[in-house]
């Protein structure tokens, strides 16, 4: 458990790194949704500040009114029980309120929060205490702190003249590491959350699951080995896709992973959140669907890991990696011994995105964060280099629909053993 | 091991089921493609047929030519590696061939079938011996048996005389049965087939799963529950609901099962292979998607089962229940003591469709039958009154996308154990 | 005004012809609805009998009850004032009443009318006489035997097998005739129909209009001419587009006429009622939609005629040409002196089909048959190869949106005049 | 024809004007585009200037390099000849180059402007003069300060916050005028633009129609007629409707005009560019589709006028009314004896936008300015409270599909007479 200081302190920093991150954004660039899965940058902004508005200042003692009665409207996401909301595909057409307003906005719940927890401390607000409130909200904030990434680099690639956020970056070293197979002990295994800190629903309650053999990849795979897929013609191939896969690439005519693009003369580069990059051979293959990575997996002659597998792996590695933190804002090439679990790409499972047996979402509005998405999504492990470092943990769970491209996620391999 | 007088007797059965589910059919009506899921009842008749001209006639010993060329591209349903094939949404626009026509084709494989069979036995044909692939043809025709009966009851259906295809039944007694919980033996099972006849490839290999403590309803849930669960509101409570399950409901504007429909006194029919009939209590609810079927168990407090939780609890079961061959064409109230667990209708299960550990699809264009269809559709379990009787066992596995509602598809709930 | 008996004379032929259409086809052909704008064989044949049924038989004496009371809801096309109709566009899901049932339908009309007509004569019916009433029904009857081919032709080309109405034909000497320009004299002319017999609502009141100058073809545009166009890349070049028809094409990916095909040494043949057939050059291209028409008519330096235009210059002709009584179903290569104004191919006229100045429709029901549709429909001229002889008249207006593609049209060219 | 200067101070009138209507936007309102017919403010900034630089300094004497080689493809609206251009529905996701480097762009033009203006004169550019491209140039940018009204309307519209680009403004006052009918002189008229100054393409040339017996309304009609048309069932009777019109308003739900909404005690307001306002009676009824237009039309037992009848009438009419320029941006009541011929809202003519005989585009890329939309839209006349009073003349054809409802649209009668 935090101190009271400590979560302050916290908040402060998850929020300024909010607003740091956009820092280098025009006012038009905020209003930028260029698909409908990608939200306008401030839309991010004043969503993740309702959050605390509606579930920590409107819940416990010494409530507010509320900033502006439209922002229920504006910014609830997906709360059925938290009244309406703004149709997601139509959140590029706010231009107001304008980004100084939500900046203001920004600024008013974090004085009151403040105020709050300074006159109340960890009193009680509904059915969670303060901390818990603000734990989520905070963990809630870091993973749009991703997706803010994840859609400034979609909005910019989008458009005719390709912007960056930021500069060129430094090369780092680039050099091979062979593929090895790494066998998982065989039998019964705890999976989920065991631990006493903040996690989500998800990851609970921690049960049992039986590992069949099976061997993971020593680290994860890289754009030499997915460029060798394409020129096997794996886009052309119908065995190497799931059917739903092959309509799907068929008919986006897609030949590559997003943000590829080939020149006249065959050399490949990629578009970064530092603008275009020549494709360097030994980093992680990054931005693909659940049906490239899969239809990869098949090509070598292996597969995705369930999540299962991937957590038992997950287990006895240190919580490091190429993070958010780490500012490269892109996944890096493994070096000698780095097995790459944790950061540079999200990595897809095999495994739909279900209950745990007994799961139990939170009570109240906040049961609706995780539990009604698990259908028809797949469960990506281990954060990207646009992930929070302390956002993540061996049992954490992301989850996207298998057309998914525009997150940071790539491919670890895994093997049945006889 | 089948002798090859069985193996005959079976084909000429199983062939001449096929056409008697057709027989009070127009040729108008073999035209019929309502949506583009179901398939026109005279391409069922002709595309099993094509599976045994194309895998069997000409693979092995003794080969054809082909009946007509141009069939291989009309009758081929979706195998990738076996060349082009007609769109499936536009079968419905294949006037020609006739019905005649097809039933000539019909009768021309089953003469060469003997022919071949008589002449070569069980030789081998490419990768697999003769009677492998006779037998899957037969399991594939079954299968299309069910279709046949699913795509005729929606084709009538949709349209404004919906006619039937049988006369009234006689209805038998519909009395109720309390629901009871039945717990599973927690711990590793083994799931998967283990015998030595025919199951497809999807069964296999077995392997271990762990059971958390749970348990099984002791029968499957009935229209008066699923009324209940309407009048309480069902279908217009959010909270119950996985968040695509409620968009879709909201968007098709569903109130209530397929072939239901509520009179201006609020009586309930439905719509059954014998035409319109007052809603019965005690039969099992029926025609569900698996967004309904999920949605139904959470407002009774429970979950669907899993498919590894349904095998273990069918494991114990006998082979046995109200399947095509009782020509019921519906589902029946269950008697006491009767678990349901084999016929009446599918039970939808909460596990996405996916392959064993160690799975490995059959070599060759076969491989195609069931390997990729692996994603984005959920696991049923345990047959229909429209499946064969000896289609079934307690491993097979069939699976539908979560919005399919023309299948006999039903629910048994499960619930958490502490 | 025809004689008592002339009118029945005429109801037989007309009504006997329809089926005669339809002698070649299957049960199953009947059926067909290959796109939302062709109608199944079958509904035309109930509908033009539900015509006169509800239109004749129940607005007058000696009403009779209906045949079916369904038929009002399944064979009512888009009378609103009429009542509900089954949905344009799922017309082909009518496997029931069965072609039999519809021929039943049919003789069973001709015997009430024929028995009402004898009993009552030209009884007043509502705001009509008996016989005016009729007239419209043959009217409508020949309307749709054309409709019958054009929809046949359609749902035969889209099948796999594309099936043949009638059998090869003998093909008439193809030579070419010159291109000449005829002008018109300039001035205030009368448009409209000005006769005493039975004209359509639409083509009334007579009025007047000023011809500027202008010129028209001697003949219809030909083959060849269309091949040359598409030579010099006419379906590649945006400058001879309307803009909406350059989308159209580019988003269709049209390059030829329907029913056009060009084999690997650049020989075009087409599809025609009796089968696919070798362009011949001379013929009148056909086919086409008003995009394409305006299209080549610009590439050739000159203009669509407005239907003004067309009546002046038809308002000199014979009423004779090549209709559906030849027999041919395809038009027919213009032999020197032959205007082609009449038959042949509808032409595509460049005016937006709208009411006459002092329009009045039908009062009742009838008046829904011309008036709502004049919006974004171009108006056609001078009947085709499947127009019924007796059906036509120099003020006869046709109406098509400007991508129909699957009626008998086709071009002459006019010029502006100094 | 102008002298050097007076061209010059119209440029720079015209050219301010522009960014005046823009000055209370923020740079967020300048990138809205909230349906596919509107672009965003910055864009219509952007492509007015880009039309001088691509027309005028790309193609006489004293050419400049391009302002930024990429602006081709961003600001060509739709000029195939001129090269590839961004796709229209895809405007509102540029956020670069920001506003500021747009307005930057219009300076550079404008100085670039007025020195090849100054060192060239009115020198020869292409095939046309340098004072014909700048006129065409002009009447271009008044066309867009109109859409830029038009589509801020729109865009404030759909958004929740729903802003007023204008204060609140003094109303006028709203007093009734009695609906006349006006006669015209039938016979022969002159249609078509007749002057020596600046007229688009498409007014000509000059050519005669005859005029059938008819009268037009005295003035245009009123939110208390529309009214009394809604109260009368006019949006539920399918009797007035053109059946495509009956189709879309059932589709799309409409119940009245856009920008409409009715309180529950049954009192209408309009959303203007000064916010919401109290509906007033006797204001024109603006903001129509040509389907709610006609149908009104009909409703009322008249009929829209022909765009000759309505040019017949205008030619006896002062060239004056309610214009931008009048500041009023909304229509006004008529005064008595006021016509409202020009100014207020465009008036539907029943005519489809069509070449007028003998009609010649532009030579070259000016060609597809209007000859290429000549199809399926039909035509307004008459300007509006919108439109810039030099901007307009009697021959002046402006021209919106069917549905197209955010113009400030209206209607004027027209009778047939005896």
């Amino acid at each position: 458990m935090k101190t009271h200081d400590q979560l302050m302190d916290i908040y402060h920093k998850v929020r300024r790194l909010t607003e740091d991150l956009c820092r280098t954004l025009t006012a038009e660039d905020s209003l930028l949704q260029a698909m409908p899965d990608v939200s306008p940058p401030k839309w991010h902004l004043a969503h993740t500040s309702w959050f605390f508005e509606r579930f920590f200042l409107r819940t416990g003692p010494g409530q507010r009114p509320a900033f502006d009665p439209a922002y229920d409207h504006l910014f609830n996401s997906y709360y059925e029980s938290a009244g309406s909301f703004h149709p997601r595909a139509q959140r590029g057409l706010l231009s107001r309120p304008g980004l100084d307003a939500i900046f203001d906005y920004r600024h008013w719940v974090d004085a009151q929060v403040l105020e709050v927890w300074q006159d109340y401390g960890d009193a009680q607000h509904g059915e969670l205490r303060a901390s818990e409130i603000l734990e989520i909200g905070l963990n809630h904030e870091q993973q749009h702190q991703e997706l803010l990434l994840t859609d400034i680099k979609y909005n910019f690639f989008a458009q005719v003249l390709q912007p960056s956020l930021r500069p060129e970056r430094i090369l780092p070293p680039d050099t091979p590491v062979p593929l090895l197979w790494d066998p998982l002990p065989e039998g019964v295994h705890t999976i989920g959350y065991q631990g006493k800190g903040f996690a989500f629903d998800n990851e609970k309650p921690a049960h049992r699951a039986y590992i069949n053999p099976v061997a993971l990849a020593n680290r994860l795979s890289t754009n030499a080995e997915y460029r060798r897929f394409i020129q096997d013609g794996g886009y052309q191939r119908a065995e190497l896709w799931l059917s739903e896969g092959w309509q799907w690439i068929r008919t986006e005519k897609l030949e590559h992973p997003l943000y590829w693009k080939r020149d006249a003369r065959d050399a490949w580069s990629q578009f970064t959140l530092h603008g275009w990059e020549n494709l360097r051979d030994h980093e992680p293959v990054c931005h693909l669907s659940y049906f490239e990575a899969d239809a990869f997996a098949r090509w070598q002659g292996a597969r995705l890991p369930s999540e299962s597998e991937w957590e038992v792996r997950a287990q006895r590695e240190p919580l490091s990696g190429h993070f958010l933190d780490f500012e490269s804002l892109h996944p890096l090439s493994a070096r000698e011994g780095e097995s790459q679990i944790f950061g540079d790409v999200w990595e897809w499972t095999s495994s739909s995105y279900a209950p745990y047996p007994a799961y139990r979402p939170l009570n109240g509005t906040l049961g609706e964060y995780n539990g009604k998405f698990m259908v028809n999504q797949y469960v990506l492990r281990g954060g990207s280099c646009a992930t929070p470092g302390h956002h993540i943990r061996p049992s954490y769970r992301n989850f996207f629909p298998t057309t998914a491209r525009w997150q940071f996620a790539g491919v670890r391999l895994a093997k049945d053993l006889p």
